[in-house]
């Protein structure tokens, strides 16, 4: 594979350190002098008055009182006014997939918002494109004119045997993922109970990351926080996002793993979990700041990891120990604190202008110490990323589908038959297993469109093999006639369409099939809304802004069909991840995830 | 060079990993159990009562409440009864030459004081034997049961240019050694105008250890804040331990550098720069307790890291944030807080029970699961390490040596001559640039013992030149006609004769040439005291508490020839330290080190 362009990476500290004594102590001059600002130090915890920054080829050479010995007739000088100077923000652990777009319009969205370095998990282009798709992600990165560290995704796929994802990820995999230039460790480890049962898998993958010297993430699913917690912390991963109650982040920390907690367009586990510090008393040093999972209207609307630390201050957390937790922890954490994280010598020259701390107001972004975005605007040109042709022909569907394909034959004979439903719960990822009776029709099985019950399937699409498996689903309250289909999936990312009307499910699964994937709502044959997705079928290539308007349109749409559900796109695009409970959906068939067994439609 | 014998060292996390799960899960039984302690958790910052830990390989598999799971018919079961359970302590950086004893040795006098980690740097025995010692002083290193790690000495010579030490390191000679296991990082970078100034030995040994991905040690011996202060920085080094007061500490941790406060033998820093956290609110965690330099005496009679955590707290820190800086923040700072600094699964299984926690009364100390050390008493064999005959003949003097080889001539005809004099300063590493006029005696230069002038001699003893520097030293106050001789002469460690009697210089020189190095007195042709240091001329074979005996009797008889000088042996063991201002001897000549300049004993 080509290498990315790296031009805009500074050279490393060792290469350049020369040039740093020199500006340090006035024998060169600066490219880039910032005068009476005041240092968030996030070494010493304090807020430092009067303090200038001296910049050059990327990097802080000088932090202290009075820079002007750096100054020379070609040194660009700015004025903080006073202004709070506050390293560039870090996200912990996210997933850029979530964001419906590539990691350039990710980086485009939030830099605005002060994140100038992300550790992300390309989990989901790995469930389809496998090692290829991760070094695809891993390149863009690496072109990024901020800080996109990758994790090699770890569970892919996540359930081996309930489900064929669209690759497999084997250890000899991670290994060599290790060796590449832009890999910072292992994504979170979500197999768990593997670990605590010493899965070959998982602990081979483990080991192999240890041997980089990198870091392991880890999640860690499950409120028992006994044998089996203490045997996954044995096992070697080092920070945990899955935390959602103040004794999770407590028993993390305690075990010398890192809490991770994270405020998502969907996971609000900040406010329960920072009472560890703010209350029991821990040592804020363990805890790290993340997202895990940004849809782009919230980026759009909300913002990032500047809304993540303005929160953590409302629950009380000094700004400083904040900031700390979104910059300099998360740096130790990967072991890069001698290369972001702070506003230090040597450190790259990632740093904010911030006019109230406390609101964390961003006025200015820099990185590298190149500006990039001013007053919530991006102002440097962060040129698209083309992917491959091979990234974007991923929805195989074998054959053109008719509404025939989604027919559920009933035994002969039968009048009726009892049937397992997935029962959608708002606002939890979790589902409910439930049974019901439904009427035979012409031979069929038919949905119960008064009761809830429409039908759902999942088509294969990876492979083409024209697999359909069709089951029923409860809880999205359509009301209309109409079909949403989506490729995104989690975590095998093959094709899910839920609809009361079959015709309509087979447009809607067509349609993503002629458009590479996406989002597209049908009602009695007229499309209502579609977010194209192309990339992988995960990811738009389009603005965050439009996809944001287009996800909004498709909310809208889905509302105008009966459905009211919170997040009800995501609930759709989970219906297939069965490594939470309790009934699933995968190219296999019906999944119990209670007992991790597949099971019939029919009870 | 043979492999040293590792067998006592635990397999890597990565190794142990299925059984440390094993055991954590309840599935396999460990090695020790220890029953009802308070886990002092310097992740957390808490102290958690009814905590068992289990042990197994050498490393901590369980930590928690109730660990009978763990226990099984072979397991040995231990009730702590309420104690507290602390990790070993660390001692982030120190020289076990200044023990004047072997790193076996050092180790147990260490150990029954909680140390069960060392930074050392050995750079003593560097400047005698250059790389081959630091290979001798590392592989002993990786036989004890105890960590112990080595810093590779940076500045051998520390003054390149006005003295000819026994060896020179180079660039590639750093490169080297980062190879070699037990390296972890390089060893303090004292030649700090060097890093200031680009010297390309300084600049090429830090590049040669950060592309190792090991850590730079500090050495920033200046009073001087400003500009050269930020240009030592901005070249790299990540530590400093020559902070004396309180802006000192406040300076290096702004600058994202550890602050190492000592509390050695002669050195007394924890107390005035730990304010920066007692008073001024730094973040702690970017402190680091060591003790640089403790003399056979101190580790026998007033101890180890259990005296410098001990004093922390009674500065004024909380016991557990004093043990942070024993502990974790000392193996942060050198990339093993996933092996060592804390009691939590996958560390080795390093620990202490104490019985009262503010005092740091250790009871027992356990390292890799075994215990060490109870009551103050090592309970467990470490044999003695052989070194080599090679490191043994290293006192060189070329002849013997005769009263006549410390005749200072005069020019013909000159009855009287003014001469430059070295004047100690009590309970300072500085020294005076003295003059005076002294008589002139059958041609020669006489003392002025009335005016406590006597001679100072820097025998050559690396090469076996016969080379003898003579001059004049002022300070040690002795009355009557004697001489003393040392090999450990910092840092290029000839040998410094001080007397008032040319016999007696001549005895002493002679007498240590025999036993091949070490410390002696002689008065009117009689041997007063001898403290034998056959290894390298630095550090004696036999145990701490016999050289600490010896060298009690040495001080004795020091004083009873009038030399009243605390640490009077330090003083003279000084003298040729060619980078401490004023006035230094070295084979080169008398050397000013205001200005770094040789200069001639006739002003």
């Amino acid at each position: 594979m080509p290498m990315p362009d790296r031009s805009n990476s500074p050279k490393p500290w060792t290469e350049m350190a020369t040039t740093l004594v020199d500006v340090a102590t006035g024998r060169k001059k600066a490219d880039l002098v910032v005068r009476n600002g005041r240092w968030v130090n996030v070494h010493s915890g304090e807020i430092i008055d009067g303090t200038d920054l001296a910049v050059i080829g990327g990097r802080f050479a000088y932090c202290g009182p009075d820079a002007s010995h750096a100054i020379g007739q070609d040194t660009q000088v700015i004025d903080a006014g006073g202004r709070y100077l506050v390293p560039g923000l870090c996200d912990g652990h996210m997933h850029v997939e979530s964001g419906m777009v590539t990691v350039t319009e990710f980086s485009r969205a939030v830099i605005p918002h002060g994140t100038t370095s992300m550790f992300i998990d390309p989990h989901e282009i790995a469930n389809v494109l496998g090692l290829p798709g991760v070094r695809l992600m891993h390149d863009e990165a690496l072109a990024m004119p901020i800080n996109v560290h990758v994790q090699m995704p770890s569970c892919v796929p996540s359930a081996p045997g309930l489900e064929n994802a669209g690759a497999v990820l084997t250890v000899e995999d991670v290994a060599e993922a290790m060796t590449w230039p832009n890999i910072i460790g292992l994504g979170e480890v979500m197999n768990f109970p593997g670990v605590a049962n010493n899965d070959p898998t998982m602990s081979g993958e483990i080991a192999a990351t240890v041997r980089a010297g990198k870091t392991v993430g880890g999640h860690y699913a499950s409120r028992d926080l006994g044998l089996p917690f203490h045997g996954y912390v044995a096992g070697g991963p080092e920070d945990d996002h899955e935390g959602t109650c103040v004794e999770d982040a407590i028993a993390r920390v305690r075990q010398g793993m890192k809490a991770m907690l994270r405020l998502g367009s969907a996971w609000y586990d900040v406010a329960t979990q920072i009472k560890a510090v703010t209350e029991s008393g821990l040592d804020p040093r363990n805890f790290i700041l993340c997202t895990d999972d940004s849809h782009s209207g919230t980026l759009v609307q909300q913002g990032h990891m500047d809304r993540v630390v303005r929160h953590a201050i409302q629950q009380g957390l000094k700004p400083v120990t904040a900031i700390q937790m979104a910059t300099i922890n998360t740096a130790q954490h990967f072991r890069l604190e001698r290369e972001i994280g702070s506003i230090a010598p040597g450190r790259r020259a990632d740093f904010l202008i911030v006019s109230d701390l406390a609101g964390m107001t961003v006025d200015e972004v820099y990185a590298r110490g190149v500006k990039l975005a001013e007053q919530g605007r991006l102002v440097a040109d962060i040129p698209a990323y083309a992917y491959p042709d091979s990234a974007k022909n991923t929805v195989k569907l074998g054959k053109h589908l008719s509404a025939e394909d989604f027919d559920i034959a009933a035994p002969k004979g039968k009048n009726e038959m009892r049937v397992r439903v997935i029962g959608v719960i708002e606002n939890q990822a979790p589902t409910r297993a439930l049974e019901a009776d439904l009427p035979v029709e012409n031979g069929l099985v038919a949905m119960d469109r008064k009761g809830d019950v429409c039908q759902i399937a999942l088509v294969e699409r990876h492979r083409g093999t024209g697999g359909v498996t069709n089951a029923f689903v409860s809880g999205f309250g359509y009301l209309k006639d109409c079909a949403m289909a989506s490729t995104v999936a989690h975590d095998s990312h093959h094709m899910i369409v839920v609809g009361t009307n079959k015709s309509d499910m087979a447009l809607a699964a067509n349609r993503l099939g002629e458009v590479g994937g996406g989002v597209v709502l049908f009602s009695e044959g007229k499309e209502l809304a579609l977010v194209e997705m192309p990339i992988a079928g995960l990811m738009s290539d389009e603005r965050a802004e439009i996809v944001a308007e287009k996800a909004e349109k498709l909310t809208k749409a889905m509302s105008d069909m009966g459905c009211t559900l919170n997040n009800a796109y995501m609930q759709h695009s989970l219906l297939a991840l069965v490594v939470i409970p309790e009934l699933r959906i995968s190219d296999v068939g019906l999944v119990d995830v209670r007992t991790f067994e597949k099971v019939d439609l029919f009870v």
